[in-house]
Parts: structure tokens; sequence; C-alpha cells
């Protein structure tokens, strides 16, 4: 069973030189689609505008990524005051240098509530590449003003916040010190550890930040990646062990950084919305409708194949997601 | 809460426009992507070729669509002689009246081994469309040619096989008659009533057939829907009852169909290793070098979040459901 280090590291340089020409692709790919259907966006949502309760039953019907993080206090509000939902890859529309077009901003419209003022809440989520050989979602906290006694992140948030600004203010250490946590740092991380419950509100979304890179790390990162790949095309030696140490001092960081973020799966959930929920909310409001008709159908999948309907069958595709989390 | 009739189908037409819209561009992009992805795939399957057991590692990581279907002697046969695995959109590189992008063809190739003789097992999925308003994956049941006393399907897939070729050369009747079983059909039902555990082996996807469209009907219903939306863009009338009778008239036949479907999720499964396991394989490797070192890695989501390495990091969002779908 067993493949013998050698193997691997014998292909291991054309290997990355295929991932990075499939990435290249993909790229491509998100900017095409991205340009063909945003016009089909814009008209979408003016139709679904029409319907009442459109994107609350398409939520009803979020896939298992989403939906595992939506307590019964959450859906009330979603179901009751969420107005619409918006996705942008902001830097397809607005290129910034080391921009990547999977970078995507979520924004929730609201409805008058009890439980806060805001009337939109947008997260922006950067898709960056670090130093350590990172690649993937950072983001910034987003406060919610909840309304007196209503805070459903029970202070988590606002917590989160400020002790993103504060560590933004704080200069950033190096070395051994670099883990030193601010006041409102180690206040956070006591929080989490006194009251985490792991049933946190899915409010705390918009509490993630993910890893710390920033746009000039993601810049040199990305420079340093070209570099070498080209070397790996010109047969040249690339040092891998510098990069795995790198890694390896930044593991630990990277947990200090977890253990920081009140909503960790922030990234996995950016993307089940942008690239699940948003694009397939049509399906999942057409399944929002059958699930009235059919019963039990969301409790067992080869029922769920069985009974699906032909409204629904187009988009199994899509679904195949939303079908194989469901259980 | 409710979404009334009246209101849906008010702009029933405008979303039926729009997801007709959509699915013209997710056509394109099926199209554009396969494209510009064909050669890399070539390379990919070059240099994988020289890694022992790449393609049984990547098995192992399957996604749950996948691997909820695997019994243990199931994966005894893919760890120890599954040699590759190829998948191509047969109807981009040979078009033909009224296909379509989303049909594939999956090719798996063994080694030598003790259960069948078969080097090669291709399975076609044909992307269709029925007159009742079916769209999905239909196929033929692709048989094996198992050593004596080795049949891990016992019996079932040769049966699936003969019954669907005594189902074609059976002229098809038209109204209620034309739900009488042929005798191996009939054979097929008792056996699977008979047998049927829900633990059937891998293999019996081989067998998977779906809805009965033929190619002719699928030219058809093609037509009829470019009709009805010529309608719609024009404001014209589109006769759902009619639509909905048929659909009526058609549920009963679909659940005989099933009955006799000896893998009812193929395409589902077939979607998986089309669009996630085949796109993916490079990081489901990854995944399973990984998994070496990670202990339990695949029993918490959070816990494999946060262990998640960067090499795996580039892939979340292609394995946003590979992550959702392993609990």
């Amino acid at each position: 069973m067993a493949v013998t280090a050698e193997e691997v590291l014998a292909t291991y340089d054309s290997l990355a030189e295929i991932e990075a020409e499939f990435d290249d692709v993909e790229t491509e790919i998100i900017r095409h689609q991205y340009t063909l259907s945003k016009d089909l966006y814009v008209k979408r949502a003016q139709i679904v505008a029409k319907i009442e309760h459109f994107w609350p039953l398409v939520f009803e019907q979020a896939p298992m990524d989403i939906d595992e993080f939506i307590q019964p206090s959450d859906s009330q509000i979603i179901l009751g005051a969420l107005k619409s939902i918006d996705v942008k890859r902001f830097e397809i529309d607005t290129p910034v240098e080391g921009g990547d077009p999977r970078s995507v901003s979520i924004r929730f419209e609201f409805e008058e509530n009890d439980h806060f003022e805001n009337k939109v809440l947008e997260k922006k989520f950067w898709w960056r590449h670090g130093k350590d050989g990172f690649v993937g979602y950072v983001s910034e906290p987003v406060d919610i003003k909840w309304k007196a006694g209503k805070d459903l992140t029970n202070g988590l948030l606002s917590l989160a916040k400020a002790a993103w600004e504060e560590e933004k203010a704080t200069p950033k250490k190096e070395g051994k010190e670099k883990k030193e946590l601010t006041p409102k740092q180690k206040e956070l991380k006591e929080k989490l550890e006194a009251e985490a419950t792991g049933a946190e509100s899915f409010f705390c979304f918009f509490g993630y930040i993910g890893e710390r890179v920033s746009a000039e790390e993601n810049i040199e990162a990305l420079k340093k990646e070209a570099e070498d790949r080209k070397k790996r095309q010109a047969g040249e030696e690339v040092e891998d062990d510098d990069e795995e140490m790198k890694e390896d001092e930044n593991e630990e960081d990277w947990e200090d950084e977890e253990d920081l973020d009140i909503f960790p799966q922030g990234d996995t959930v950016a993307m089940a919305i942008a690239d699940d929920l948003w694009p397939n909310a049509l399906k999942y409001f057409t399944q929002a409708q059958e699930s009235d008709d059919l019963s039990d159908d969301e409790d067992d999948e080869s029922e769920d194949d069985e009974e699906e309907e032909d409204g629904d069958k187009p988009n199994k595709k899509h679904k195949a997601c939303a079908h194989g989390c469901k259980h």
C-alpha cells in the first residue's frame, strides 16, 4: 500500500507544476463564469425579490456545511428578517495587484428586526497565499449592532472585533515573541475557553479571520511561487526543506490563531455560500417548495433520489454536494 | 412563511427562463473547462502512472457520495488492482444531435486480479431530457466477467444486464400495459426483493440504468423545451397542466424502473467521480499522504480544518463537498 517518500519526491516537481497549471485553468474558469453570469444574477435578484421569503426558504434548504452552524435562534432571525443575499467577486470587479477571482464578498440584507440595528451585513473573504505555503480565505471581523440584551453571540463578536483592532494596532513582533497575545486577545481566548459550547450562533461567522496574511505578504508569496515554478520548469532545485521548516515553525502559530477565531470554519461556510447556496439558490428554492409535498425526503438519500421530481433533476449535478451533505 | 401558489405562478415563467439561461452558461463553462484542461489530464495521467497505488490511494479518500457504496470486499479489489481511472466527456469529443457536455464515460483499468477477467470496465452516462420533464443521467448495464465463485454482485449485475437486453428486445407497449415486466425483469425484481441488503457491492454501479430516455426522446424533448422557451420569451402561455399530467402518469413508471435498478444512485456516484474525485485526484492523493501523518483527522471536521496543511488548502474550495460529506 505504502508509497515511499522517494517515489513521491521523484515526481513531486511535476505534480506541483501540473497542479499549478490546473489552478491557472480554474482561475480562468471562475473569471469566465462570473463574467457570463453576472447579468443573470442581477436579473435573478429582480425576479426573486417578487417572491416572498425567497431567501429564507433557500436558507432552510442550506447544505450541511452551512446548516450545521445555524442555531434555532439564528434561523428565527434568518427566516423572519433575511431580505436578500448578494455575492460579488470583488477582485474581478476591481482588479488589484495579487487579487484573485476567488475573493468574494457576501452581503446579507435584513428587514427591521428586534435583534440588531444593521440593515446590511457584508463580509469580505480575500483569497491569499502566505509565505509559509498557505492558500485560502482570510477575512476581517464585521461587528453587529445588537439591540439591548439581544446579542446572540453573547459579546463574542464585538470582542473578536476589538481584539482584531488591537492586534492590527500592535506592531507584529518577530520570532518566538510573536505568539504573545494582546490584552483583548487574552480576554477573547479566556472567554472562548470558558464559554465555547460548540453551539455558537451562526452570526459568529462575521467574526472569522483565518490566517494572518496581509495583501503585501500575498504579493510576496505569489512572486516566490512564480519563481519556484520557473525553477521547476527549468528543472532547477526548489528548496522544499526551507519551505517545510517555515510550515512547521508556523504550525503552532496557526493553532494560536485558530484558538482566537470565534468561527474557525468561516472559510468553509463562505465557500458553501459563494459556490453552492448562491449559484444554486433557484434549485434550493424549488427543493423548499417540494419538501412541503414530499414527506421526510431529507432523511434518506435513496428515498430522496427516488421521490425527486423532475423540477429537481436538472439540478442533481449542482446538488451533488447538498445531497451528500444532508446525511 | 408560506409562499402562495399565486406568488410563485406569477413569476414562474421568468424563473424558468432565467434557469434556462443559467443552464446555457453552465453548458458553455463545462465545455470551456473540458477544452482547457484536456491536455492537462493527459499529462497528469503520465505523471501519476509513475506513482505506485496512486488511484487506490485517491479512492481511499473518496468523498462520501462514493465511499458509502464501497464494501470491504470491494475496496480489497480497488486497493489491490485498480490501475487507473479516466473520465471523458464523449459528447464534446464527438458531438451528436442532442448531445450534452455533461455526458461522461468513466473508464476503470484493472490489473490482473482474482475476481474478474476484465482489464477495463467502462460505463457511459448520457445526460438526457425526457418528454416528462426529467433531466439527468441515463446509462446501460455493463457486465463483468467474474471468475468462478468470485461474483461480488452475486449474479445481480449479469441478471440486470440480461433483463436490460430483454427489455430492449421487447416492443415498448403504451398506456397501462407498459408497466408489464418481462420474465427477466420479474426475476430481477424478485431477486432484489429477496436478497437486497442495502450493502450491495460497489460493482453494482456498472448495472445502473436510470430513467428510460432514448436518444430520440431526448431530441424530441429538447425541441419541445426550446419551443416552450420561445413561447415564454414571447409571453405566450405554456401548458404546464399537460406537462404535469405527463409527470403524474409517469411517476409510478419511474418507481418501477427504480425497483429494477440494482444501483439507483448510479447517477449520483457518476457525478461524484466525474466532478469531484477525477478533477481533484491530486488533492485527494495529497490528503492520503497527510492522513498517514494526521491521526483521526477524518472523524472531526473542525479538527480536520485546524490540522489541515497548506498543501491541502488551495483545494478547500474543491473539497467543500468532500469535507461536508465526510460526516
